[in-house]
């Protein structure tokens, strides 16, 4: 079936209205509305309003709190620690993110680390808001466990993504949003709606043999962490996702590894949890607690124009990391979002729920 | 031919004579040797005592100044950038890291970035002098240019390595020090002495197409960034080195990408240099920044005994970052450090010009 494609301000408005019947405040309803939106411009459809539906399921369950009390627990100039109270993550890393971007005012840099959050959407997007402000934004998260680290046959990991967005003088932003992993899940989500082959090195079956079927994950089977396998640095990924996990969850005190909360409500919780909720950790970083602000963007400049000609192979060019993100973006702005028809039937279902016109 | 093996303590004299006979001053010359020696026990032996004769040839070719004046040029309360007045990067990057440490006992975190330094050794050595002291530690630095970015044909990174370690309570330190490269130049060094070919996804020709010639490098080919090619993620490998490149060298006015002066003397500097020498960037974060040190570690080691204990393919084991070096080190303390008899060869000639004792 044919995607449908909808303008950015009415799939805008519908999603704004779910989280407003789902309890959300006003201004949180915006932000979090706003999160999904940008991740559907900017063409991570897998982030967007697809995830729309999955929010308003573990609301149902009783797993997102619409209305928290995000609370600092411990602070020093540089740091803080804050209590999502099971809030939207959409919403409690942009407030984790104003936190680490007023401690960079004062001291030069700011990191914060979250726990008791939930799904907080595209990392990118919480990077860019430090980097709209002259500052080095840094986005990561744990999330639900699908990776097997290396010669691992269970799954302990999310492919908790690492964002890093830089400012530029008159260049695009340098934002930088990866999963740790070979291929993000949504890149498997794709692949099983069009019922094709995965490629060998982005997953394996539940007994750690490569696997290209892209429906093992439903068969005890896991995403593979950046690298594949460990003669092309598959430990590397591990490591990487690692760090994103304790960083976002050990630092904050959420769960951590396979005691990640799932994002889907029909998997239950850990029964055994080491900590609250899921973790996120934010940090920002002033330019000019290093140098001018405007020397640093001049050679940032310099830095990209020099990589954006680099000598490259026929028919092809070298990207600056965000360059697909913000042609997409260019593009959704003016010609609309598509949605795969199944996520707007299942759109559609919530708004019969919430008693809402259909979209 | 077989190595020889040579007691610790035998090569830390030899090779803080060396550092003697350049003119630096004693307790630096401690410093600089401790970096190679440790990266030796570890097992890294690309960056050990292997690389003692580089630093000689530098040094002689004027690039290294082994009585540098170490400058902090900008500070913040949780930043600083220092310049390494062309000194050893071993023992610039302990200096930086004592101060990232200093900055995070008073506020929590501290990020220091380096310019107009030289190699710095393993990464690892200096993320793990802040985990010993119950922080955090961070150590990323550029270097020659060797890697192609996904699709170019042009050298234009360095191996750029990210090495972060983790205070525990009674596990072994977590600590991960890897290349942003798919392999590390040192492997396939290892594969050239042994004339081996290399896997593919290592290394590419010069123009762009994968190669399993160790030697490709010698004729205009690159090494690959940690994901091997596009479909396996080559891009967030580029895009880490990128994270790398910019934090060590565009923050502190370094030379960055192309610019970066190569590691061997006999290759000329960049003739139209964009900043001054090469850079790190250093950071320490306090644990009781964020959360009590005891319960900190206390989770740690139970994150390391959960993933140590995961179910693993047969005939394997899931490992932690950083065990493969504390195997490699528990065993060379005590039965010696193997040298390839090309590098005891090249440290006898350095031994003849600097009227030494040969090893």
């Amino acid at each position: 079936m044919e995607n449908i494609t909808y303008p950015e301000n009415k799939l805008r408005a519908f999603t704004k209205s779910v989280f407003l019947k789902m309890g959300c405040p006003n201004d949180e309803a915006e932000q979090a509305t706003d999160v999904l939106i940008k991740a559907d411009l900017r063409g991570i459809d897998s982030h967007g309003v697809a995830r729309l539906t999955g929010y308003v399921r573990l609301w149902e369950a009783g797993r997102i709190n619409a209305t928290p009390n995000v609370k600092i627990l411990h602070e020093t100039p540089s740091t803080a620690v804050i209590d999502g109270d099971r809030g939207l993550g959409l919403v409690i890393a942009i407030k984790a993110m104003e936190i680490a971007m007023e401690k960079a005012k004062n001291v030069g840099t700011g990191w914060v680390s979250v726990k008791n959050s939930n799904h907080f959407g595209i990392a990118g997007y919480h990077a860019m808001l430090a980097a709209e402000k002259d500052m080095v934004g840094m986005a990561m998260t744990n999330a639900s466990p699908l990776v097997a680290p290396t010669f691992a046959t269970e799954r302990m990991l999310g492919t908790n993504p690492i964002a890093v967005a830089i400012p530029t003088k008159d260049q695009p932003l340098f934002v930088a949003d990866m999963a740790t992993t070979t291929a993000a899940n949504g890149k498997l989500e794709i692949l099983q709606r069009q019922e094709k082959d995965a490629p060998e090195g982005w997953i394996q079956n539940r007994d750690g043999e490569t696997s290209t079927n892209p429906f093992e994950l439903k068969d005890g089977g896991a995403l593979l962490p950046l690298g594949s396998d460990r003669e092309h640095g598959s430990h590397k990924g591990y490591a990487l996702g690692s760090i994103v996990d304790i960083f976002s969850a050990v630092f904050s005190g959420a769960n951590y590894g396979p005691w990640a909360p799932p994002f889907v409500s029909f998997l239950p919780l850990a029964k055994d949890p080491v900590g609250e909720g899921l973790g996120h950790f934010l940090g920002a970083m002033r330019i000019d607690a290093f140098r001018p602000a405007d020397e640093f963007k001049e050679h940032m400049d310099n830095w990209i124009q020099r990589f954006r000609n680099t000598k490259a192979v026929p028919g092809k060019k070298v990207l600056i990391p965000g360059d697909p993100e913000r042609e997409a973006e260019r593009e959704r702005v003016i010609s609309g979002i598509p949605l795969n028809p199944k996520v707007v039937q299942d759109l559609n279902e919530v708004a019969g729920k919430f008693d809402l016109d259909l979209l």
